[in-house]
C-alpha cells in the first residue's frame, strides 16, 4: 500500500510529500502523524512540499488538518519547501493557510520549531471555510 | 515534473524514496544528489527507502550508482529504513548492496555519518556485476 513515511528526526517528525495525494492517502498521513506524536512524543512536525508544483484546497486542507490534530498533541508544524508559483496560486485562491507556519528550506524550519516561541494563533480551527 | 526531492540538512542531504522509480527519475535524481553535493559541499547523503516493499535489482543498482558517485565527490551514502522483507528479498536474489552502508532508521543514519570512520570500501564499482 501506498504510505507516506513518516521520519523521526530527534523531537521532530519529517515528511515529505511527493506524491498525488488522494483522500485515503491523506487520511492515512493524519492518522500515521498523530500516532508518532504519541508515540515518539514529538514537539515539532517538518512538512516539506518542494515537489508539489500545485498545492490545491484539498491538498490546503489536509496541511490545516494535520497542523491542527499536531498541536493538540503538543506539537507545532511548519510547511517547508513551497514553490514561489504556488505561493501565487496560493493567495489568488484566497487559501492563507491558517494554523499553519512556513519556512523556506528544511533547515529554515528546524530553526523555527527549535527556537520556538510559542504563538497565539487561534487560526488552526477554522480552515474548513478556506477551502 | 515529477522530481524526487533532495533536502538539506546541515551537511547532509536527506531524500525518500516513495514512488516507483523508472529510467528518467532515476537519472533525475542521480543528477540532483551529484549537483547538490557539489553546490553545498554536503559530505553524507541519507536515502530513506522505509516506504519500498520491493528492492529489485534496478533500485539496488540506482542506490548503489548513487553510493559510489556521492563517493567521488566526498560524500558517504547511508541507505535508512529497510523494511525487514526487504533485507530478505535481497539477500534471496543474491544482492548484498556493495558499496552501500545501511542503518535502521534515519537517526542511526546520521550517527553513521556523523561519526563517520574513513572505510575502505573498494566495492562501490562493481555493483553492476550483481545485478
Amino acid at each position: 500500500m501506498e504510505r507516506i513515511p513518516v521520519l523521526r528526526m530527534g523531537s521532530l517528525l519529517l515528511i515529505t510529500i511527493q506524491v498525488d495525494m488522494h483522500d485515503r492517502l491523506a487520511m492515512q498521513l493524519q492518522e500515521d502523524v498523530t500516532q508518532r506524536i504519541s508515540e515518539w512524543g514529538s514537539t515539532g512536525v517538518l512538512i516539506d512540499i518542494s515537489s508539489l508544483e500545485i498545492v490545491d484546497s484539498f491538498i490546503g486542507r489536509m496541511l490545516a488538518n494535520i497542523a491542527a490534530m499536531s498541536k493538540v498533541l503538543g506539537a507545532e508544524t511548519v510547511v517547508v519547501g513551497m514553490q514561489p508559483a504556488v505561493a501565487i496560486t496560493l493567495v489568488e485562491l484566497g487559501m492563507s493557510l491558517p494554523g499553519v507556519r512556513t519556512a523556506l528550506s528544511v533547515e529554515a524550519g528546524m530553526e523555527v520549531l527549535y527556537g520556538e516561541i510559542p504563538v497565539g494563533d487561534s487560526g488552526a480551527g477554522d480552515e474548513r471555510s478556506q477551502a
